[in-house]
């Protein structure tokens, strides 16, 4: 084997594009090996080229602020599912690191243009967007399209460069720097949580468009098209490939109402009538087509219609599962059309579907205990349940408009702004609105939202184990042992969002092998026929990258000022007891299961900061340094 | 000159497609040479064909009921703006024979495609597209797309077909047999008047998608070129192209405001505060491109986006002329962006936006004078400007929601519906909703309104004479010699329309000539150099197929039982003076304009009826013979 430091690099585009908005600069590196080496990608090289490049206390709304956009080094390969782009930043939701992940073809058109990873600093003087053609950068004046929502954009972006071109963008919602904005791609995937749209607002940076020609080189292309035929058969023999191709996410909503950890009325309660419009069979009918990302059989997407009620006629994505929770039993709304539309405005404008439907049912919550009038609310009665509410908060919250203004802080700070005892309703962690799962009915995923990196996202830490069963059972309600099932959950998702993999098409292919083992088993080997790297060969190894990941955004935000109070959740997870068989009268057992969890990931248990011990032993003695340096190490 | 009956015909395409839904059949027969030396194209074809195959009595909307899409010779040649598409139809609208044209590409694709005319009859059991695709035709299912907007159609038919399958389309309106629904093209073109959808709806079929590839043969290429030339420079020279490229008809509204004959309140008045936002440095803001039709450089289409207010990050076609008027100051809506999204909802739906906003001007009218509350009007308070009172029921007339189930069907059935006197209030002619010009200040112009085969439309004897003083002045007002000038514009435009022309791009010409002699002159040579037909090289001849064309159309209304007595308007201009200067007092005095109009015409003065002898003049004498038949030609 021939010294990494020359060795060529199969897999990778072997550049990464630095843009520079304030001084209309590109400019490109090598990707460097080291980087590679031990982080791997996607999501392994925003957490290091974050936590390199962006200053502690910066504000992510200014020029200062970076934005990593990667991919893998399988990405644009024929491996199924490698292909979403990541954004990492620091969020001007909740002021931690931020991850965020989305399908579609930008992704793979970008590695087409020879890139591993764009970072993007600065700040724009004037409305631009970024024309990337292969080896060619352009910056682009965007003033035109500003103003304009994701679609027309995507047309004009097209129109002045090619048919073919792939578009991230933000919509009217970024634009005005609404704390849940998201980017969007010209098909509707989106890296959706935790603003990265209002990053983009806020550096004027309106697309980012992208043309490739080249393809990269494999190491063992032989090997790893054995790999990936490999790969397509445990997909068609799993027992989630079906449901999953049929209804996407959608198949789900209904039996995860069934299986009792569904929240509805702002976590108030588990119980909703009229639940049963999100049967499959009902869905069903509104699904036109299926779509999918690039190099992605399972294609979960789809696309509906509308014939009936006030929405008539509208053809667009459907909502995912968490969508239609959020803006669904959240609310108390159980109009399918009144979600699609809204999930259609949230597309459009470009703001996340889960903290605006989240949003929405913390209002609803506040106007039933009077905390809020229709005076407060530009003469909006919110009653629960009722469709024009939902459509038309999300329309204010995405406009900033009336009340939308202060709601498009998110549920923390308009709390805050809203006073009165507000902040008690607001359901988050970290300042991420929760999505749809209760804690308390599955402890280890309840952990997850608690301790996670990014506040109370459902990517970082899915239990599968707890939730689905799979691919072997857990109590959910256990207490015992969850430290280590939350740990070796958050760290097979860090290492294999590091290889760029896509969550669900883990599910996918851990359900049909019926093993963890084999899936990590897989991605090594893919991972080794791709680049070459000896280390890659090893699944070890690769789980050793997913908690070095993990280590390290925690310690971003150890260096923002995070400690053991923020792993928190709301009150009533804590002292309400969950009123629904089977989880009926459990609560979430906070401090004890963060003790248990610390201990498991070898940090601190007053701060819940890892140790310099732990720190090396994943090979991260410099960020120790830096902690110590800052007077943040735990002695 | 070799005869006619074997020369090969330049210029066309050589066949007529006849399209049965019934029994999903496609023939394709050759295009008759009487029809062309006798119809030349377009208007002409349609006129005749309908005559020739539509039964007296015929409900619209049966199987029965026949559409004829045409063009014509110089369509899909480099002739400036002869490529829209003209729908000949019975109205279910108005009862009456009907034309309504749109731009777009689809004409010239169809040509390519081998055809000179399509003819629809029948009724598809259920939902139905047509593709064709050059000789192949299909009739392929169009369940998955019914229901949806025409852009969703559009993206459906062309992922089953070819990307750049040019596309006619009806939204849920005309599915749902709105009275004013209309056909919509892929670029949002639309034959827009007297409810053309609802035609294609009652037949179950969603659209006409076409590719084709070939091109018709010229029968003199290098004077038809040295023509094309000539037009060209004679529209770079005429003083409308450049506002009509600027604004296209955007930049009238405010002046045509000033002239005076522009209504507001329903006919009620002519003043309006705020009309300032129409000014052209006003519309300009909002413009982000310019759109042509196929193969016309005055490209008088344009986009628009908002960025502000409700509304904003829309971005789509901008409202013509017409719709700022009707939905604007017809309502007392002056909010530009409320304008701008109905219109889109209109377009997206497949509905008129004239008779829309018409409609809603009725029912502010009704709700102002108590006729209506908002009890009939689902609580709408229909207050004049009430710009989310016109985007609510322009969206409720579309999908015939609540009260728009009733304004669906046109005002004059909707008064009879409503009773109480609303038919006062309903300004139209036959049926069909009135546009943008005061009869009383315009009087040819009026008259046109009154005797127009299709009813209260501004397309079919349009009076530059009057309304720009072009290219001779002639006092609107007077009422001397005004059935001359109603009869010359008319047949003018029904001569130019069998030609194919765009009434837009004619008054660019003749402004740029400087008269109308030498524009029919030019298309006399442009069509003789495109075909051959000896007949077609004197402008005369044109003339006379224009008059021939205009009494055929009355012919079919005559047929249907139409008389003196629906050559009609509202009582409001006869009996009302007209409140504002230059028309200051006057008011539209019917009986004796129509008396001069038909002694002029060469028409039967009590019963409105074309004579035996004008019919054997124009060579009609079958049609003659027929209406004997009947017992309707007038002693």
């Amino acid at each position: 084997m021939v010294s990494l430091a020359v060795q060529k690099l199969y897999g990778y585009a072997g550049r990464i594009l630095e843009i520079d908005l304030t001084s209309k600069k590109a400019t490109k590196v090598e990707t460097p090996r080291e980087l590679v080496r031990n982080f791997i990608g996607a999501r392994g090289f925003g957490a290091k080229i974050l936590w390199d490049r962006m200053k502690p206390g910066t504000d992510p709304l200014s020029p200062e602020s970076v934005m990593v956009l990667t991919w893998s080094p399988l990405t644009g390969t024929t491996a199924q599912s490698f292909h979403k782009v990541y954004a990492m930043f620091k969020s001007p939701l909740t002021g931690s690191y931020f991850r965020s992940t989305g399908g579609g073809f930008f992704a793979a058109e970008a590695k087409f243009a020879g890139y591993d990873a764009i970072v993007i600093t600065g700040r724009a003087e004037k409305p631009t967007y970024v024309w990337i053609r292969d080896d060619e950068v352009e910056f682009r004046d965007a003033t035109r399209m500003w103003g304009t929502t994701v679609d027309g954009t995507v047309e004009m972006i097209r129109e002045e460069t090619e048919r073919e071109a792939r578009v991230l963008a933000i919509g009217p919602g970024g634009e005005r720097l609404v704390k849940i904005a998201c980017l969007v791609s010209d098909d509707y995937r989106t890296p959706g949580r935790g603003g990265s749209g209002a990053v983009w607002g806020a550096k004027n940076l309106k697309a980012i468009a992208v043309r490739g020609t080249k393809r990269p080189e494999l190491f063992k292309p032989d090997e790893f098209g054995k790999l990936v035929r490999e790969q397509v058969e445990v997909y068609k023999k799993s027992s989630l490939f079906d449901p999953f191709h049929r209804l996407g996410t959608n198949s789900i909503v209904y039996s995860f109402y069934t299986l009792g950890h569904h929240p509805t009325y702002n976590f108030k309660n588990t119980e909703l009538e009229n639940v049963e419009v999100w049967r499959p069979e009902v869905l069903e009918k509104y699904v036109m087509k299926h779509v999918g990302c690039f190099g992605c059989m399972i294609a979960c997407g789809k696309k509906w219609k509308l014939t009936k009620g006030p929405f008539a006629g509208l053809y667009h994505d459907f909502p995912e599962y968490e969508t239609h929770w959020s803006m669904g039993p959240t609310c108390g709304v159980t109009n399918l059309e009144a979600i699609q539309y809204a999930n259609m405005l949230c597309d459009k404008y470009g703001i996340d579907t889960i903290s605006a439907g989240n949003i929405v049912g913390f209002v609803m919550e506040l106007y039933e205990k009077g905390i809020v009038t229709e005076r407060e609310l530009d003469g909006l009665r919110a009653r629960w349940g009722d469709p024009d509410v939902l459509v038309e908060l999300v329309r204010k919250i995405a406009l900033r408009e009336g009340v939308g203004n202060i709601l498009a802080e998110g549920t923390v700070r308009a709390a805050e702004i809203i006073g009165r005892g507000a902040e008690r309703y607001a359901m988050h962690s970290k300042g991420l609105e929760l999505p749809a799962y209760d804690p308390r009915a599955a402890k280890a995923h309840g952990l997850s939202y608690a301790t996670s990196n990014i506040g109370g996202s459902h990517m970082i830490g899915w239990n599968k184990y707890e939730i689905l069963g799979m691919p072997e059972r857990f109590d959910p309600l256990a207490v015992e042992g969850k430290g280590e099932l939350c740990k070796r959950t958050q760290d097979q998702i860090a290492a294999y969002e590091a290889a760029g993999w896509c969550a669900f098409a883990e599910l996918v292919q851990t359900a049909g092998y019926g093993s963890v083992e084999q899936t990590m088993d897989w991605i090594a080997r893919a991972l080794y026929a791709a680049t070459g790297i000896e280390e890659f060969r090893d699944p070890r190894y690769i789980w050793l990258v997913g908690e070095r990941v993990y280590n390290l955004e925690r310690a971003f935000n150890v260096r923002e000022g995070f400690t053991r109070k923020e792993d928190w959740l709301p009150e009533r997870f804590l002292k309400e007891p969950f009123p629904r068989a089977p989880a009926k009268g459990q609560i979430f057992e906070l401090e004890k299961l963060l003790d248990d969890y610390y201990a498991v990931r070898g940090w601190d248990l007053k701060t819940g900061i890892p140790t310099r011990r732990k720190l090396e032993e994943l090979g991260l003695k410099d960020v120790a340094d830096e902690l110590e340096k800052l007077g943040k190490l735990p002695a």
